[in-house]
């Protein structure tokens, strides 16, 4: 069977991008067997996303970003656009695989419930790790999720936090001023630079499409915070028409894309153009960098990969946009025999977070 | 000051509504009060969603619908139209007000974090309670929200599912068929009647506007369910603008509100249309009832109570809309002495998850 998978492991300030090559490059592999196999769109999405939780290198699954309180809590969500089910899952510490939770929610909603109780769409915390158990996802201890890169991380940027906040006091106390809300020059630390979620889109033999994403938020979030990976219309997105099926997930800073409904925004714009590439930067623009919905005078990080799928021509694009100074992809269809990375760039004359670029390719499935 | 509010304690099939009639003119009271006093919409919606969660008889706060393992979770959302800020909370047990943890993870978006951390807008479970209480809601022991009449009710339904269940596991032994995943007739128990969710939406002397709404989510809801009440754009949205003020709040079917993000459907068709009702319509119609996001051959309920507001000419209008049999509401203008209540019917010859009726009533703020 035919098929086109492709990934991404964030969209952001990507300074050794090799590190992140070779996993991207085996999360297509995988899902690009699975499809070649007769699997559906939802299995290869899911498959690919497992390979990159898996990996300790991203933002997502195992390696996550921890909260502020040393804990993990990772989010997920995946969308079948044949029939435009959703299923996510939030605050997850005991789940090796959130996507794959989210898989089981999502497909669960076909199956109406006793006394009409309609399927839940989204679980969060210990509910949703009683509900992973039960329908047998593979449950870790919580601090199995917690990579030794991810601990360095976490107590590297704390004891800066603690610092700030440590140095603040004292000049309250010595002023009687009030905290300022906005770090001063000089005391400023981003982490900005930690946004390397990850998402998949694919496409069938079939024709059918499938959107997944998985996060484990910013590094020193409010333990509780139910990020962009498991909010509806924000992560991903995926339907599917007799003209066009569309898939896309998103990455960036993760309340601006909640707000945005950007990967909703993304597919609704190109149900409503005829060019990929005009409809990615009117959406970016008009939907994201000036959206009323967003402040003003902040950089506004974001990223989308997008698949867009013409059934009647038997071909599709990949397209990818950001705002952020690099993003990591992948692609790969069933007839190639490896995938290709791509690490793009922003252009040297566009700011970060004010400005966006938008690329992609073409692909054609031998159905 | 001038203002205006309303109140809903859920579209459903009200068979007393008496019971709702005095704590929805009490909702209205407060709210007035608070708004003459120069208070703003936010303080006024949050007030009357507290008089509401505190009453006992709505399926928000004490008196929830009690989960499938006996515990409650509550979800509540608020969002401000001056600022479009929004926040919510899901999965909490411990906090008495679920919507002023709602309000206080609203407000502090306006205050960026250290070390360019965005501020949360939805936050689950502990990590919600946790906020909550360094924040300084009232907390209270979990089993403090459940009312008798809940606790009744859940063993009422608890029982008749667990018939179900037995019966069919009985039967299933027998044949060795698999179990069936819709009821069949006769075994029905309809938990459809449980929707009385509520929610209200305020404007203030200034113009500004505010929608919230809060829910216990269905009976015997899957623990960790994420509802309409936590999900942006869907329980609850507004939205100012120089030419129109708009706010609104949804109630119904959780899973059906969010896949729709019926109420930013409410608000984006409001601002392409001048006529209320027209909007009202097509948004139930088109986004709702004929939403390829929903499954066909099913009852899709859903009520909105929306408030319009025209800056220019200081007067606006109140609508409410569902596709229930029936749906609560009330009003309130600060220069009434009474509010109103309004016990809408849907009209004998609509069939109740297929059609939509859509009512109001225009208001002067004296400004």
């Amino acid at each position: 069977m035919a098929g086109f998978v492709a990934v991404h492991t964030g969209a952001g300030n990507c300074i050794d991008e090799s590190k992140y090559q070779r996993v991207i490059k085996e999360a297509c592999m995988r899902a690009t067997d699975i499809l070649r196999n007769g699997g559906s769109a939802m299995d290869a999405c899911e498959a690919a996303i497992v390979r990159l939780e898996n990996c300790g290198y991203t933002n997502a699954g195992y390696g996550s970003n921890l909260c502020m309180d040393g804990s993990v809590q990772c989010d997920a969500a995946i969308m079948d656009g044949s029939t435009l089910n959703f299923g996510a899952c939030t605050n997850v510490s005991r789940v090796k695989n959130p996507i794959q939770l989210a898989r089981r929610i999502c497909d669960a909603q076909s199956s109406p419930q006793l006394l009409e109780r309609i399927p839940p769409m989204i679980l969060a915390g210990s509910g949703a790790e009683r509900y992973a158990d039960e329908v047998g996802c593979s449950m870790v201890e919580p601090g199995v999720l917690i990579s030794s890169k991810a601990k360095f991380q976490f107590n590297h940027y704390k004891n800066k936090y603690d610092l700030v906040v440590s140095s603040r006091l004292g000049s309250k106390a010595a002023s009687e001023e009030p905290v300022p809300a906005v770090p001063e020059p000089g005391n400023e630390v981003e982490l900005g630079a930690a946004l390397d979620t990850v998402g998949a889109v694919c496409v069938d033999g079939a024709g059918n499409t499938a959107a997944g994403c998985s996060s484990g938020g910013i590094l020193l979030k409010v333990p509780g915070r139910v990020g962009q990976a498991a909010t509806y219309g924000a992560g991903c997105w995926a339907t599917d028409t007799d003209e066009l099926a569309i898939a896309t997930c998103t990455t960036g800073n993760g309340e601006y894309l909640m707000k945005t409904l950007l990967a909703r925004e993304i597919c609704d714009g190109a149900f409503s153009s005829d060019c990929a590439v005009t409809s990615l930067h009117k959406t970016f623009k008009l939907k994201f960098l000036d959206s009323p919905l967003l402040p003003r005078q902040q950089d506004l990080y974001a990223g989308a990969l997008t698949l867009l799928y013409y059934p009647g021509q038997s071909s599709g694009e990949v397209m990818w946009s950001h705002t952020t100074q690099s993003f990591c992809v992948g692609y790969m269809a069933t007839n190639q025999r490896v995938p290709k990375f791509v690490h793009s760039p922003l252009p040297t004359y566009s700011v970060p977070g004010r400005s966006c670029v938008v690329n992609g390719h073409n692909f054609h499935l031998r159905i």
